[in-house]
This record gives C-alpha cells, structure tokens and sequence, in this order.
C-alpha cells in the first residue's frame, strides 16, 4: 500500500500536483486496504504533496476504517455535515493544483465540491493510476489465481448439467449458483451460455433456447473474488458435430495458442493480435475474426490495455490480460476460447488451465 | 415515450435551454424505448427546442436502435470517428445553453464533450428526469408488479430450503439461482441472508454462518425484471423463538401496518415514517429503529424519494416505493418486514403479498 501512495507522490512531485484526492472506493481501497461501498456519502483519500496522507471516511464507517485502512488518519462526516465543508478544512493551505479522478467524479459532484474547497486548477490523475494497476503485484497475482480457480470451477459444475433439452438460462443459473457456493463475491460480467447458431451473435442474450444435439455451446463467465475478476471463455461439442464446425474450433484454437506462444516483456500487444489474426486467417476464418483479441483484466472486468492491432505499447512484467480470439459463422455458430494471462519476467504463466481440446458433452 | 419527451420540451421551454442532451443509457432507454449498454462508446439522444429529436449511437447498434426507438431519426458514429465531432454537427446553430446529466456525465467526458461542441452554458437537467421517473405509469407498475411476483416465487423457493445447519452463502446461492430461473435479469442488489444475531447488523455480509433453531432469520432480497427493480425484506423464526424475539417481530409488523395505512395522495413521506416510528416507540423499541422508513424504487433499487421524518414533500398517485420498518438488537437478532407500495388515486396498492404473520420455518 506505502510503495503505492510513494508512487503517486512522485507523480506529484514530477508533474507539480500540490495534493491529490481520491474518490473512487475502488481506488481508496487499491491505495489503503479499507473496502466500502459510500453509496452516496463522500469518501476521499488526501494525499497533500509534502504532508501526510489522511482519509475523510461517513462516520458509520470509521471503526471499519481503522481496523483495515494502512492510512491511520482518519476523519470522519456525519449524514448533517456538509463534507466539502469538512474536506476544505483538512486541505492543506497553500494548494493550488489539486488531482481529481475525472473519469470516476459526476460533473455534479465537482461542481458542489470545487465549488467549496476552491483550488486553482483540477488535474485528471487518471493516468498514473491506470499505470500502477496494469502492474500486478505477487499478492494481486495470487488472488487472481484464486479467481480463475473459483470460475473453472463452476465452469465443471455447469458443464456437468449439460444434455440436450436444457435451457441457455438454466445454466446460466447453475453456473452463478455455483460461484456463490464456491464462495465467490459474484459474476464479473453477466454470465453468457450461448447455443447452437446463438453462439455467433457477439450480442446474444441467453434465454429459453434449448441446448441440441449437434451443435455448438458457448460459455463465458467470470467472477469476481477478494476484489479481483477472473473472465474465461469455452466452448463445446454437443454430440457429434459437423466438419465446419470442427474446422471453425481449430482455427480459434490455433490462434490462441500462436497469441500466448508470443507473449513475453517486450513485444507489442499488436503483434499479439496479429499472430492470432494470421493464423485465423490462414484457416480461411479471418473476416469472421470480428473483435479484438483481448483486454486487461484486474479490479476491473475491462482495463488497460486494450490488445488489438492497433496497440503498439509493450508488455511489461506483472501484466494480466485475456486472450480470446474468436470465429461466428451466421447460421452455423461461433467459437471463442479466453484464458486470462499473466506475463512473467521470462514469458507467460496462463492462469486459465481447463482443457481447450474440442470436448464432446451432452 | 412521446409524452415523456414532451414533457422535457415543456421543461426546456419553461428554463429558457436550447436543447438537451440525454446520455445515460437507463434515460435514453426511458425516453426511447432503445435500450443499450455502449460500454466507453458514446450514446445520446439529443432534443432540440423547436425541433426533431434525433439519436447518435455506436455504429454497431443501429439496426437495434431502429427497431426499439420511438425517435426514428437516427445517426451513427464509427469506432474511427470522433464522436462529439460528429455530435456537434447534428446540433442546431445557435444552441447556447444545452441540458445535460451533471449527476451521470463523468467531469472527464464532460470536458471532452464541450471542448468540442462548445456551448455557452450547460445545465442540469437530472431533475425532470427524477421527478418525472417517481410517478409511474400504467405499463410501468405493471413491470414491477411482474419483478415483485418473480422474487417472491424465489424466496418461497429459498426459503423452503431452510434448515438448521444450511449455511447463509448457500440460501443466497438458492436464491439468486431461482431468479434466474424464473427469468429474471438478475438479483437488484446484493441478496442477504442474516442468520440469528446478524439478523441485528444493519451492514453484515452472508457468509458461512450457519442457521440455528430458536434464532431469527433474515432475508432481503431483489430482482431486476424488464428493467424495473423488486425489494422485498421477511424475517422468520426458525423453530421456537423466545418471547422478545416475538415482541420485536409484534412491533414491526405493527409500524410496517401503521405506515401502510396512512398511504393516499396528499399526505407528507414525514407522516409515514412518523405512524411507523410512533407505533415501534410505544412497544419500547424507538431506539432500535435507527434507519429510514424506505426509499423510491422504480428503474433504480434506490430513487426519488427517501422517505424520513423530515421529507415533507407529499404522495402523488402514481408513485411506487418501499415500506421497511426495522427494529434490531445486538446480541438478540434484527426483524425487517419490507412492502413495495404503489400509491393510487384513493390509497394504496401493497405490490408485495408475501405474508407477513411471524411464520416459523426450518
């Protein structure tokens, strides 16, 4: 948590910024260890450049706060206290610049605070942020292990349900059953089953469709736990399928091996996409490769970095993001295979190990 | 959907804005029927004063919009073009003061967004909006008369699965499985389920805590249906309960009684907190009401109004929300008893109808 805020104090330092205020309880609890869900009340993390740093926490949530935050000077408003009123007093004097999270703050919320603590000027420290996160720490890593773990397994569980006859919703319903049994916190996005031609609409919807024989079946779920997304993707044989779509499965699966064969520090998340893309093509797939291969995966379901063709920065040691490439063939079906992939100093770890091998089920 | 943007002209006209620009995806749904969830892409539907509402929306999403919207006048931008380039050619010159959603527009896009089309002034237009969404109309109570029905079919389902020695964790997992099942879009909230002394903490998580014989049990729990969200609070006794528990259970259901009763057109929110909180006061138990009577609901779980002591604004027919008197007490154990309640021309239209006699389960 220290190495976090001495982060951002040099950002300070580098970019002239006299104190930063943190509002997001995402970023709060990234920063301090203490999670809440404010609701509406104010919550804010001050950071003042030479000073140190202080929480202004509802008064409903200072024992909480004391008992999990690494930031031990804590402040409190109560549900009558204007909390501007109370932020303008624990503002150092002398600040001119303050950071704001101007992607995470309503315009509404800005007017009524500027209004009353009345900086200079407003600078988005959304970027540093963003930076620091895409970084995964050990410990960071380990819950994220933990979180594919979760997911993998109610994967199992929602496979093992599977015959013809069932509906797409039944097993969306066994699927996130099985997160909360297995003591995840929830979802990370809402779970997709997606079967027969569905499986080709990237904007599908499960619903009453009965999973059938010879076709293929779509899953992609994550969960979220201790404060971290997993996200994967799989899809099935339902009894015998035809050549095409064997072909169609073959393709995606070459093309998310030839991506994570690529990956290590250094190389570009372009060329990522494009050794996927290349050998999609190859099998003739290549305009029903219709998305981007992946994106960073964290505190967030979607965060940087964004990994498509197009993005030419470069993979770093720590970084977590997916990989899945995908085919959707109109009327026939699609495939998508996801794993979710940590880069290591020398190449990769795949923290998604359930078999990719086409599976027969049903 | 016509009315509700005529009512906004009216608005527009009667404070002097020159159009507005709508752009949270839950308003745009509201106003247009189109709904969609653009993730970072830009949504919009913009009103002009004197003229034809039209829609800027993500490429991708233009034959959905074209089927769903009522404004048929619909533009699209591409993942290459500059949005609020394209944006601020489809505003009529001389639009100065533009209507927009201070309370969902983030200070970032903000920013953005009038760097490039620069208006004059920007005002908040969250208010109609609020005050327009409280009163429901016909097709509306209709959809959350469907939500309540769907989640109290999956707590009759939950709650038949209670037993001494069933963890909280694996009822929420009944729960939220059932309301998929039933076609729900998803729970409304986290679900809780509060076994015995936890049933007192107003901010306690399930967890692996098990239910006992002779303890309280809690359940608080809803779903999102077509859009509209359910909220519904019982308490049971499991097995035998003492004679406390059985008076705190008494005097809740008595406030819950009390505040229902007083609900018709014309009376304050204030009256109804007051007959519930009068009615717990003199079974000696005012102290242990330490929260609000309830809250709007409608396409948000929390909206317009909050209904406290102080709240002196007065019903209208046509406005839905809850009614949750609590009374909780450490060591012993918390009762809830939570309604959905829709005013009508008269009184009132209790939406819940899950009894609400202390029933014993287990």
């Amino acid at each position: 948590m220290n190495s976090r805020i001495n982060q951002l104090r040099s950002y300070m330092n580098d970019n002239r910024i006299d104190a930063m205020l943190i509002t997001s309880p995402k970023h709060v609890y990234y920063l301090t260890g203490f999670a809440t869900d404010p609701h509406e009340r104010f919550l804010g993390l001050l950071l003042p450049r030479g000073d140190e740093a202080l929480m202004l926490v509802p008064a409903l949530d200072y024992e909480a706060a004391q008992a999990a935050s690494s930031v031990a000077n804590i402040h409190t408003h109560g549900d009558t206290d204007n909390a501007y009123d109370v932020l303008r007093k624990l503002i150092p004097s002398g600040v001119k610049s303050l950071g704001v999270e101007k992607e995470h703050l309503s315009v509404q919320r800005f007017e009524t605070m500027s209004g009353t603590i009345g900086a200079d000027s407003y600078v988005d420290v959304g970027l540093p942020l963003r930076e620091m996160r895409a970084i995964k720490s050990p410990e960071e890593a380990t819950r994220m292990r933990h979180a594919v773990r979760l997911v993998e397994d109610a994967l199992r569980a929602g496979v093992a349900k599977v015959k013809p006859g069932v509906t797409e919703i039944e097993l969306v319903a066994e699927l996130e059953y099985q997160m909360k049994k297995l003591g995840a916190q929830g979802p990370s996005f809402d779970t997709m089953v997606l079967a027969g031609a569905k499986s080709a609409l990237p904007h599908g919807h499960p619903d009453r469709t009965t999973v059938r024989e010879g076709e293929l079946l779509l899953f992609d779920l994550g969960v979220f736990a201790d404060g971290y997304a997993s996200d994967i993707t799989r899809t099935f044989a339902v009894g015998e399928i035809t050549d095409e779509m064997k072909r169609i499965y073959g393709a995606v699966l070459d093309g998310n091996l030839r991506a994570i064969e690529s990956i290590r520090p250094g190389v570009s998340f372009g060329s990522l996409d494009r050794a996927a893309r290349e050998s999609i093509a190859a099998a003739g797939y290549g305009p029903q490769f219709n998305h981007r291969l992946g994106h960073g995966l964290g505190m967030d379901i979607h965060e940087y970095p964004s990994i498509h063709g197009n993005n030419e920065d470069l993979l770093r040691e720590g970084m977590v993001f997916t990989v899945e490439p995908g085919v959707y063939v109109p009327g026939v079906g699609g495939v998508r295979i996801e794993d979710d992939v940590l880069v290591t100093a020398n190449g990769v770890e795949v923290l998604t190990a359930y078999p990719k091998e086409l599976t027969v089920i049903g």
